[in-house]
């Protein structure tokens, strides 16, 4: 790893935003300080400071000037590191834009109906929702099929934006599975995108990245019954 | 202006979204052809099948190829013209990922709290939305300041991202002026930003792209009696 010592990243390891930070770091192979922030405790200071617009993980701190928004963070690593390896991004104009179209809508579009997972409630709802997640997977099969023409990943024979953009998700995508009952990434409806998940999560750059469904289960049990204490403690 | 035969924009006059990608083509001396679409009586099948996850302009087709998404739009007019004249973007890539950061802000904080004045009714509703307003105002005088280091735009001597990504909406915060009842963009509250405007309406590429005040209220005048004429039809 390049040495980098001014390097911190404020996050924590089970946000899919936070991980995709992390991913493109250790794709462009960048030494970096991880600063774990208890966000369902308390946001610290140093995180308010940091983004005082939104005062959300992830934050990239580099040279002691803050970068944030999980996306922006991911281009700033490719262009501040270019010369570390390929580039995350496509290096075509169009391959590009198309690219930070797709990025733009699984934060846009395709995340916020799989965080609908949660909160439906009644057969009927939860329905709707999957419908909403098998239309996106639907599409991002297709982009899949059209970006790697052939290959093993968005980015052709290596990890790029768009894989490092959706794989961040993938640990979220099985605890959806789990919570909302039933196979969402379905090898027979999207076999592409379905046999890409897997090359993903089994790639050195997800491995200790990318947790596993149960852990992140577990995890949030813990943040429910922190959270209930604190609102326990707070009402007496 | 270079020659781009196979350049359209399928836009509207009146959205700012599609004035800032008119905006990066001048910046570029792309010669284009404006495609006017009437998005509120009927979206044409051309938009449908150029933009079928949003179905949304602005749509830029270079060589028959779509781009949707006006920020993205911009950065690939940039990267696609690279050799036209100055880069759109700053070329550090810090100052890169800083543009972008505010950029995202306008696009999903800024300009929400701006639209909330068409419809907030009552003084404390509308009491509210201004101070939000006021509140991303001053975030952006302070951006000024950093940004232009003293000189004329966010880009510094040039017309850059961000004067296009905020200069698109200048007429829009005059129709607010007129319609929440009230000065916004304060020369006394934000002078930077006050001056700035002047500046870049009276700028060579926003002077026929960004439309007064007066012409977007009198057109949209005429949305609301199309819409209503439509409903009315409907209804019989």
């Amino acid at each position: 790893m390049a040495r980098n010592a001014g390097v911190q990243l404020l996050g924590a390891w089970s946000s899919p935003f936070s991980n995709r930070v992390e991913l493109a770091l250790k794709l462009k192979s960048v030494e970096y300080e991880f600063v774990e922030e208890e966000f369902y405790v308390k946001k610290s200071e140093r995180l308010v400071k940091a983004n005082p617009v939104y005062q959300k993980i992830p934050v990239l701190i580099h040279n002691e000037k803050p970068v944030c928004e999980s996306l922006v963070i991911v281009e700033y690593i490719d262009e501040a590191w270019a010369g570390n390896g390929p580039s995350i991004l496509p290096s075509d104009p169009y391959e590009r834009a198309i690219a930070r179209f797709w990025a733009g809508y699984l934060d846009n579009k395709w995340f916020p109906a799989m965080k609908e997972l949660e909160t439906a409630s009644g057969d009927e709802a939860k329905a709707t929702v999957v419908g909403k997640v098998f239309e996106g997977f639907a599409l991002l099969e297709e982009v899949f099929v059209k970006f790697s023409k052939g290959k093993a990943f968005f980015g052709g024979d290596n990890v790029g934006y768009l894989d490092i953009a959706l794989g961040c998700f993938l640990g979220w995508v099985k605890v959806a599975e789990i919570i909302g009952g039933g196979k969402l990434l379905d090898e027979s409806r999207f076999p592409g995108l379905a046999a890409w998940a897997e090359r993903f999560l089994s790639h050195d750059v997800a491995k200790d990245i990318v947790r596993d469904a149960p852990t992140i289960l577990e995890f949030f049990g813990k943040v429910q019954a922190a959270r209930a204490a604190a609102a326990k403690t707070a009402a007496e």
